[in-house]
C-alpha cells in the first residue's frame, strides 16, 4: 500500500509520501511516489501517487514524455497557464492510461483504481491542492477540508482531524503531517520508510524543502519518540474509571 | 460500519461497542451489537458482532433458539464446559448461517462477511477472548496480541498499539479502549453513539460494569475532552522543524 498526505496552510503546501508497494504481502518493494516539476520563480508542482503502480507510472510516464515532445505543440506540465489546467492534464493522462489498461486489468480480477494529489503553485496564482481521480475528475481542497490523503488513510487521520485547519502554520503542519505517517507506519507494514518531503512556501514559487528522510534519520527518530513520550505522558494524566 | 475492541488484560476484559448500523450512507439505523449470557459465579460470556447485520442477527438467534430448546439435549451457551467449546458452538452457527444465506448473498453481489468476537470465563477455567470469522474458524487473543478489534478497526488501533499489552491494568485498559472508539467516532461517520461497556473482572465470573453509554453522557464527553485538552498540550510541546 502507500500512504501519501497533503495538507494546504495559509503559509504553504506540504507533502509527505512513502515509498512501500506491495503486490501481495510477499512482493513488497520500495517506489518513489513523488515526482516534482519547477520552473523556479514561474510554477512549482507535486504529484503524489497512489493506487495500482504500473498505472501511476505510466501516467507519470506519458506527463513526462509529453515534456520532451513539447515541440509537437501539446499543453505540458511547463506550459499550462495555471496549475488547475495542470490538474486538467493530469486528469487528461489517467483517462489516456485507464482507458489502454483498465478493461484488461478488469477483466484479470484486478483493481484499476489509482489516484493522484498534485499541488503547487503558478506564479501570479493562488496555492492549489487538487486531488485527481481514477476517471481523470479531480477535487480541490478548499478552506474547510484542506489536506488530502490517500492510499492507507485511516491510522493517519485522527491527528490530523485534530489538529489541521486553514489557519494552521507551516512549521505545525509538517509536524502534524510528521505524526500523521508515524501512527500509519506504527500500525501498518504495508507502509514504510523511507519518506519523501516537499514543502513549498506561499509565492516563492521553487521548494523550500525537498528531501528523503531515510530509515534511523535522526530527525525522524527524535521526532517519532518525542510523541510516543508526549503521547504517554497525555494518557498517564487521564482520569481513569473506577473499577 | 460499526467499531468493536476487546482487551484481555492481566485482571479482567473489556468490551466495548457502538451501535450504528448502515446499509449506504442513507440507512442508518441503531443496533445493539453486544450481547451478553451469564450464570453468576459459573459463566460470563460477552459477545460483538460485526459485518453482515443478517448473518450476525442469525447467528445470535439460533444460539438463543438453542438455549431455549436445550431439552432436546442440543449442548448451548449455558451447558458448554469450556468457553472454548463456547467459541465452538458459536462458529458451528455461524456455518450453519452462512451455508443457508451466503451463497443467496453472493448471488446478489453482497457481502455475507461476519465477525463476533467472543470473551468470557467459565469458572474453574481462564478467562478466554476469541474472534470467529465468517467460516465458523476462530483465533484466541494471547499475551503477545491481548486485544481484538472489529469493524472499522484502523483509526482506533494507533491508541492500542502505544498503550496495550497484557499487564495492563484494568482501569487503564477501559480508558484506552474509550480513547480508540473516541478517535474512531471522531473520523468515521459509520461509527456511532450510544455505546456499550462490559467489564468482566478475572474470576468474577459476572460482570462488573455493564452498561449503555448515551450520546451526552457526562463521564464520556468529560473524558472526551480531556484527551482533546491531553493531546492539544502534547502536540503543542513537539519541538517544531524551522521552515
Amino acid at each position: 500500500m502507500t500512504y501519501c498526505v497533503a495538507l494546504k496552510l495559509k503559509n504553504g503546501i506540504v507533502c509527505l509520501s512513502d515509498t512501500r508497494t506491495n503486490a501481495g504481502i510477499d512482493t513488497i518493494s520500495k517506489y518513489k511516489k513523488m515526482f516534482t516539476w519547477t520552473i523556479p520563480g514561474d510554477r512549482v508542482i507535486t504529484m503524489m501517487t497512489a493506487g495500482n503502480l504500473a498505472i501511476t507510472q505510466a501516467v507519470i510516464s506519458l506527463l513526462n514524455e509529453n515534456i520532451e515532445h513539447s515541440e509537437d505543440g501539446i499543453e505540458t506540465l511547463y506550459t499550462a497557464p495555471t496549475l488547475f489546467r495542470v490538474a486538467e492534464i493530469v486528469g487528461d493522462a489517467m483517462r489516456i492510461v485507464m482507458n489502454r489498461y483498465g478493461p484488461g486489468l478488469s477483466q484479470a480480477g484486478e483493481s484499476a483504481l489509482s489516484s493522484i494529489v498534485v499541488a503547487g503553485q503558478r506564479a501570479g496564482g493562488e496555492m492549489r491542492l487538487f486531488h485527481v481521480y481514477s476517471a481523470g475528475n479531480f477535487i480541490e481542497a478548499t478552506e474547510d477540508t484542506p489536506y488530502f490523503q490517500i492510499g492507507e488513510h485511516k491510522y493517519g487521520k485522527p491527528i490530523l482531524d485534530r489538529v489541521i485547519d486553514d489557519q494552521t502554520p507551516l512549521n505545525v503542519g509538517i509536524t502534524a503531517a510528521f505524526l500523521s505517517m508515524d501512527s500509519t507506519l506504527r500500525s501498518n507494514l504495508s507502509v514504510g520508510m523511507p519518506l519523501d518531503l516537499a514543502v513549498m512556501k506561499k509565492d516563492v514559487i521553487g521548494f523550500d524543502q525537498l528531501r528523503r528522510i531515510e530509515e534511523g534519520d535522526e530527525m525522524w527518530a527524535q521526532m517519532s519518540e518525542e510523541w510516543s513520550a508526549a503521547l504517554r505522558g497525555a494518557f498517564e494524566q487521564m482520569t481513569l474509571i473506577d473499577v
